[in-house]
């Protein structure tokens, strides 16, 4: 089972600004946490952070055929890009949509995800470990998908 | 360390009706592996259903100096209850929401709730999992909360 | 065939206020009325009226099973009420709308029904009249079922 | 006791097409059966239909001083034509609003009806035994006018 | 000069009803007085009118070429017929808008008209009087155009 | 009879600025004209310009039991004023709205006028005539409004 | 003169949490002042409190033919219930609408209630002062009621 | 303790004009009553009206370091003036927001205030009434500030 | 192959009117020239023009068991017509939306069409070029629809 | 060159009230400077401050002839006064806006600017600084004005 | 004359994945073909894709003074992107706009297009055969422009 | 003092196309010019333009502990980008958003902007010379940002 994580723009800057909000723990931490939980799981994690709408398509397309789900924290995308909707849509690959902090209690623009339409699930607002869940989630998810449907 | 577990309407019916959409599993079922997942965590759960508004705002109120952590899938009054957010707000107790299917990509109605904003975290569309996940991650966030505060 | 008739807030006070809007037949008229009206039909229908949203989603939930289709008057819950309108989706029993006035008619708030997105049929207007449509277009729609489906 | 049954654009194709929404009768045989029906209410029922707003207009106003009440499903205008809600408002003449469909329950545009704040009820969503309803209603509403005024 | 004036959808039953907002003076009065007006200001009025937008269009479209100015009530379709203003914009005929009542202090959906847009001018709410104003106000603007440009 | 014209801000500047939107006649040659048009019809005009918005209320109000009629171009207060309007409402003296220029194909927030909801009519686009038909137009309302009210 | 007093969702918490907003007085001291005050007005109050839309709506149609007037606060409950409302409208008691926090400097779904239009009068912001202003002014009420009519 | 009552335009004809919605005092009754109740409260009322939005924001200003305490009634002001706001919040003076009317029962352009988001307390709806309640209020909340700080 | 073509209000004023917009070719050219390349293409084209909603309901509605495809140009009936879309609809006959001019940028209620719902392609902007594309696009359609189904 | 600079409602109150926003430099020591300023930039500043709006349209009419540019902060009818906005479209004089704070990021009903349609520029958020680029700008474009035309 | 072609987000996957939606023709194939055309007509086009938002920008820059003409599918971006818009604003190239499915009958996000404000003509809906009649008729637009204007 | 300035896209076809909207300096003649005006004031401006957003995302991000303030055109980026705000806010450099056109006249989708949240000050209008104002500004800042804290 091979899973993609992917961090949109500003979440390079994890550990290194804004601790109240997202703690000192770097990006780097992490994803090497989840790298390590995954293969608990008996599950290979990549990981991959750009602050590159386009680098981020690019990366979901390249998904088809050799992963089987995708965890996606996109940041300020998560609310107005179309194309990575698409992009899911397109690689049809099960993905979860995470967010460390609780985004339907930040600003109104912030409700919205452009995500949510073509995600199995959503984690908002446990921190790193958000992540966690989702991964653990998706894990679970891929694993039941042959006996039950559950996506939306 | 004291969670209460609460589930609005029609949460009953789970596992009785519409199994394709959140399994056959019941909600006694559910309640089961909840409370031995929190007893496995040090915790002690106390699982609540009703269909009646009224007596989730009492059953609020009633966690009042006795429970530490709530768990709330509130059904049909997520979106609509001023009265349970308020609740919620009056206790001041930790809250994560739960969400068996992904609301974000369902009715527009469903996309709104009065509950986020009062929430520390929310997990949507895990099916049974998303349980799981808000139970670990209300425990950890109750853990963590004496040293950073993670909260919105 | 069995059939329930549920009234929602408000309506027990039919013939006891406002006379100039229902008429003064009571509640109890109207439902003694409908009750003739269903046996001479081959049907039995049941009644309940409450003031509370949750006994209405008790009642629904208990039909599962027992009963062939539903007649219901939500009352002011018709315009805000998603927790009735996810009891009757997920009982999943024919159901009908009746309002004894032209709701399209009276004030904004009252031109939204939750009910609507989940029932076969809207009769509003005919006073104590719109139920005894509701009934006999209910009859003919269980009794139609098997051959053709009208439902949307 | 004479009545008029108005309908609109599309309805002459009730037969012919979509049975699977409208059944296979077609207009003809509804029109026959509405006949039959009032007849034996003691009342005269005339039959229209046009395509054409302005038709449907002429035919409205032409009810002055002649019918008694009116029948109307005014299929596609019934959500753009403020002039069909005008001639029913100028003649003044008790008006039922029919659909086969429940429109509430369809597009959005579908759920805004132009002829509602001038009729006395509306009955949609059980195909041809809407306007039987309807039909049974108005002569039962031009019967109780003269005692108590149901109308908003 | 010749002038056109077409009344749309329900302007037919002045003077025949609701004679406590318009008067009780027949469309077939006033035009006859305005043509009257007309000639003894030099100029030629036609008088029209039709329920049927498509004739009203028709009609538009005929004066091109004939007609110097064009006085239009298009009752209800004012607020919704992009067609007849498309017409009015097509032949490019100075156009004087006129309503018997005060559109803008009724229903919310009167307050939009179509035909303003492609209008010299409006005049609302005299009764009759708005009619001689408007054939008044159109000649002052025929013989004024040479010298000054007052469209909007 | 007493009428009272009362223009607001910025058409002092008539004739001065803008001769393409509004001629090169100044205010007081439209006032001249008609004071004159008035007294040829048996009423006494006073004209009153102000920019401030205070000024007008209480000219409004001073007109309390001394003048019949109420002509008003508020300019720029048209789109803003509640309390213009309350005033006009207050001293329920039969109120006229003139404008210039046709707002209605102006910008979209002078399509809403305050005044509209509390006036018996609108003139719009026909420059200085516009004030003449207002003025004829409220002379012969006061005259029939003993016979028939033709008011809203 | 018998008065009625209806706290609702969350109320019975004043005094017990968030003294910053609402003082550390609890419910019992606010309403044993309020039934001495109302009895140093000759009238007697009942006091009533409920988390329950449905109790809150039985509450109020009990007080047809007992109660003179009726106080409420419906908490959460303000900004959702068309079937509080409708009770209030039903039963067609003088009510007085109270809120101990300016509802209208808070989030904005706070800034609609449904209770207004079927109020007399609002009184908010002023803590427990509020109800005691709202006391006296029904009783106020009450006893002008029969010379003019100060209701909207 | 110094307190300024402000009174926006129109009111001015309290008792002139409308008594069915406003009683028949005048405003000069109201404020002589005022007074006496304030100076019976240990309190100095100055009274003030204008129908100009200028010289209120003067007034307001004009209270700096003098008024302890403000009661605004600022008419159609309520619902437009930013600078009316502006003025308040700019001196930062305990104001208390007082209609005769229940405004959230009128015009929905009445149901916003400007006013509301910079004052401690609202009444509305008592007539004359709610002037006394808003001084005893607002004398109450300035003895009060001391202690537990009340305000939003 | 059969197809029919139909052109809604003043689009039979093509090259009479506005050239710098159309271009100076008539309708009566236009449909010559697409006749002649319908026949290059195997296929008879029939061509309709009219100005009345209802005749291009009734022509659309003759088109069922006759025409294997339908290009129409609606004109202003484009963006207010739920009965011509209905029409369209019922008769489920491929049909291909155009406009000469590039709806989407010009008055912002020109952006909606009710016809593209039920359409399978839209052409605009290249004037009379649209239909050729639209006749070709759609001959290619039906030649297609046998293997893969491209529509929505 | 002669400049006129106008300050709306409650910046006369700069200095005195509220320093952590606009800091305790009075509105006189302000126009002290840019009046310094401007002489040497070779222009001759006037200074006009005003809480009514009737003076500042007063203000900027007379200004017709006079001055070359205008720099204006309308305080709080920056947002809602049309007025003031058709005045300086009126007199036609390169005109800048000024805020000291940043208003696009305070409430919502400061984000519309009704002067912004008029103007050449606006400087935001610098304070007094925002004056000081408001005056060296509109220096910069008259002098600019006669080789190109920057103007929106 | 050359001539570019681009290509937006996800448009690299035709024929890789949702064959259903837009054949299992590639990219590549349509590319191959259009350049075909384009020399058939006498032109040379240039293909290019990118799922950056920024390279497009770029790509569309540097057609500035060496294409004749654009066809753009910005897919996802078609939707969101004022940047791109302004790019093909600022190049000042005529640009034709293509989608392969009809945008206008998918989600409400995708019928906003800020392309179309700065685009000649949109083909949507004729899968490969869209960009077929977008080169076509921008081959034609750009022969015609010596002579008519046909541009919005 | 480091500062930094950037340009988002299409800036970099200043002085290349459109002189008549922003003069014919390019933009390199801008930075030149604003380099040296840091100097003058003892500050290095360090000048980057790019048209995708992600490089801008970089860039801002790599200004973290290095500049001391940033100067941001965002060009179309300004009115979409969540990330781009994300940013400016993760960085927390003071910021000053500059336009070179009056944004806020011109379409209406330009006059929201997702930077002002996260800036100090914002200048438009000014052509080359908001970039002046905004520099010297952003100094100016810097150096009183010890004594008072001006920002919003």
């Amino acid at each position: 089972m091979k899973l993609l994580l992917i961090n949109g723009p500003n979440l390079n800057l994890l550990g290194v600004r804004e601790p109240q909000k997202y703690g000192n723990t770097t990006l780097a931490d992490i994803e090497e946490d989840l790298i390590k939980l995954a293969l608990s799981n008996g599950a290979k994690l990549e990981c991959y952070q750009s602050n590159h709408e386009g680098e981020i398509i690019d990366k979901i397309q390249s998904a088809l055929g050799i992963f089987d789900g995708i965890i996606i924290n996109a940041g300020g995308f998560t609310h107005t890009s179309v194309a990575i909707r698409d992009a899911i849509a397109a690689v049809n690959i099960p993905t979860v949509e995470v967010h460390m902090t609780n985004i339907h209690s930040r600003e109104e623009f912030r409700h919205i995800s452009m995500i949510s339409g073509v995600s199995i699930a959503q984690v908002v607002g446990f921190g790193q470990k958000s992540y966690e869940y989702a991964l653990d989630g998706l894990i679970w998810h891929l694993k039941q998908i042959k006996d039950i449907d559950l996506e939306v």
